[in-house]
């Protein structure tokens, strides 16, 4: 069923768009680094899940039985390491007066909620860093033996210098110089204990303050984030998967030390396609809290904040996203919301009217043609915004079709029917206008009652009743549109 | 702000209704035992979750600052002690060919989303047992170490009869006695290993085939399954806490085996209040897969299954469930879940009218008894039936009020606003017909429309437009009824 070699993926590693071949025919392994649930998900952090959730729609799409494995960073990790106090889960939960673990469920609970909104599909399995310390202490006691970690004090810290020296080529993946990283590391609190600025803790020891500890042959502590990330991928996914994904701000050092304690424990690459995917950025900017340019995703949605005009739908902010390259920057913006909302409404409407259309002797489209161009987008490293101009067009046929200003056979309209809401519904993974479809259909019923008492009222020429009609429904916001195949109404 | 000694819970561990003292003042600490994540959730589990779900509210609204631990049981535990084949995870995962971690998250994911369904709020920590292997190991150790448990080929066994000898009293929760115990336990494979065949398995020795499996100090295991409970809740909320529930069907083996564990490790007991939750039966009889007697809880609310006429919203469920005292059988039928659905309308409708009362200067209800009657309901062990009576008094006065057949004082619709509201959302988490607000504006206002046309045809002796707007709705499943405070309507 899947057309072998036709899919390209830029891979990170290599800097290159390469033919995607599964290591084991017809499967894919994929692994993306999910969020650390000490705080609300960021919105581009949202961009990041929501690329990988098409990335992996389309590899079902095509037919592979794919294992897509993204983690929950539970357990409180350095933002430098060897400064407990930095530890940021200890610090939310000192201030909350929390339990860590009751962070964890309460930004787990809302991260959750809002992919869910976006109609991002689940994992297929979801682990925890907490669900994974003996594996972790495992792999850390590992690496000591194999003389690539060392311990000081209770704490465990991978060796670059001896990886380095063996031939492993720390830096591989972000293309940095072991020299110009040792220069460019500051100074910490206890950097002391380490053979080696550039080298990173596998397992830190626990201060008496610390409350996340674990015993550890090196006793209580708690692990280094980057080891997380190996234990899980190649516990589920063996010691060389096909896809490991993140955003590119965890090109380094994460996926770099992934790479480290990897190829260190097995003795080659872990992963055969690197992918990455690009920030987002709002009015030209950064987002960032502490510049006030930055927004969280439920505020995008229910219109209370200070940069939009108006709230959009989830699958407005979806398809926006979708409208750039998952390896471009992309901009949001009020302009660029509301273009999004007014071309996701022109898609799905085009996608009401096929079901409308009657079919002619002869087509003014290509459909088939139509068809490989999606595929040729999408397959060319997953080329969303290509594919979208491709689904206006088909939108555009659809519409000269309605209007009589083109036609469609009936074998042209059955692949529309078909492909066109696939790529729209289970490969970009947008939602009709709304889901609530027994209220929907309900307020369908009234809408056609009063468009035919409307238009009983014209050919009575009662245009007092007309007007009032149609001036009542616009007050609740609904606006009745006349046209050549009879009166139409949206909701606003 | 908390009420002191209002409230009585039924403990089980001493058979009676206890005044309720926290341990730590204004704080509880409550810990209910989760799902098994390898199948769907079952209806009569639902129950229970539903229950402990009403209870924890009812704590928050009493004013306590609550934790509420609830575990999700994801590693592989024994249907019977020593066979490993019985294993359920490894089973399943044979069968669909899945990861057991796959199937974890499949039903987690279906867990969250029933409950979610279903109102429940999530708890404040919902740890799993494959995120604490490293206290697990920790306990059974320390227990071998206390000379309470015993090694024997790479598993842990808990020792009973020693646990007896020093007068801890194994059977205290369940009134067992320990020679019946053994007198009744089947011979199975593996007993041999055990000492006693009432000792019960703290780790287990993995076959080579076993998937689910961790490092141990007795080599690769996995862990037996009431050891999670006893190291979560006192890892969450201490050696000894207030609440500990779950549903009937858990107190022997599993809630006996808990206290054993803890009062084994600490010396005292782990527990103040033990609270079971009772079953749930459909059509008089025990629910189960095997008698074909079995419904999903999503089928319940599609309308897709062979035992009810129509589908049920979700909150019609959790008001058929508390209409019942937790500690009751509950049995759910077709008449059960109609009377439940027409009872919940006329509550909410309660509601509705309530918001358009106008006062009077004196009261034929008495606000302030009808409230204290109200806690009184649920002081007493959180009876719910009693409680839903208690509204049901109030809806009648509002009834009564606006009819003009009786009258409520400002002051005391306050009271029924505030309070009425009070217990059947926050604590009955009860949702009135429809969240879907937005639509629900605009057909209200389509609806406000139509019934104004109406009444100027009528008011123009326009009989057949008036009729013809009455039938039409009727055909979309809207009715009109014509009141002496004007036309209201009803979605079907």
């Amino acid at each position: 069923m899947i057309k072998e070699n036709s899919l390209k993926i830029f891979n990170s590693l290599s800097g290159e768009k390469e033919d995607f071949v599964p290591i084991h025919k017809d499967h894919v392994g994929m692994y993306v680094c999910g969020p650390t649930v000490y705080s609300n998900v960021h919105l581009g952090n949202v961009r990041t899940f929501l690329s990988f959730d098409m990335i992996y729609r389309y590899l079902v799409h095509l037919g592979y039985n794919v294992r897509y494995v993204r983690n929950i960073t539970d357990a409180g990790h350095l933002t430098d390491d060897g400064n407990v106090d930095n530890d940021r889960f200890v610090k939310q939960s000192r201030l909350e007066k929390l339990e860590p673990m009751e962070i964890v469920q309460k930004y787990t609970v809302d991260f959750h909620k809002v992919l869910e909104m976006f109609n991002a599909l689940p994992p297929t399995i979801e682990p925890t860093a907490t669900g994974h310390i003996v594996e972790q202490i495992e792999l850390a006691r590992q690496l000591i033996e194999d003389g690539l970690a060392y311990e000081v004090n209770g704490s465990v810290y991978f060796d670059v210098n001896e990886y380095n020296k063996r031939g492993l080529n720390y830096g591989e993946l972000s293309r940095r110089n072991i020299e110009d990283l040792i220069s460019n590391t500051r100074d910490l609190d206890g950097q002391g204990e380490k053979r080696n600025p550039v080298d990173f803790a596998l397992w830190k020891n626990a201060s008496p303050a610390h409350i996340m500890r674990w015993n550890s042959p090196w006793g209580a502590g708690f692990p280094g984030w980057h080891l997380e990330c190996t234990v899980m991928s190649t516990k589920y996914l063996g010691e060389t998967f096909d896809i490991h994904g993140g955003g590119m701000d965890l090109k380094f050092p994460h996926h770099e030390c992934e790479i480290a304690q990897a190829k260190g424990a097995h003795g080659h690459e872990p992963v055969k396609y690197w992918m990455h995917a690009n920030m987002l950025t709002m009015n030209g900017q950064r987002m960032s809290k502490s510049t006030g340019n930055y927004i969280l995703p439920m505020q995008l949605i229910s219109g209370n904040n200070d940069f939009f005009e108006k709230a959009f739908r989830p699958a407005v902010v979806r398809f926006c996203f979708l409208q750039a390259h998952y390896r471009s920057v992309l901009d949001i913006s009020n302009d660029a919301m509301i273009a999004s909302e007014k071309g996701l409404n022109r898609l799905m409407e085009g996608i009401r009217h096929l079901d409308a259309l009657k079919p002619s002797n002869e087509s003014t489209f290509d459909a088939s043609k139509w068809l490989e161009e999606c595929y040729a987008a999408m397959d060319d490293d997953f080329n969303t915004p290509i594919l979208i101009s491709q689904l206006f067009e088909a939108v555009r046929a659809i519409n000269a079709a309605k209007t009589g200003s083109g036609s469609l056979t009936a074998a042209d309209i059955e692949t529309l029917k078909k492909s066109l809401k696939s790529f729209v519904f289970d490969v970009m993974g947008l939602k009709s206008e709304d889901e609530t479809s027994g209220i929907t259909d309900k307020i369908d019923g009234v809408m056609q009652m009063l468009i035919r008492m409307r238009n009983k009222a014209r050919a009575d020429k009662d245009w007092a009743l007309s007007d009032q009609i149609r001036d009542e429904l616009d007050a609740i916001g609904i606006q009745l549109k006349d046209g050549k195949d009879g009166t139409e109404y949206s909701l606003n």
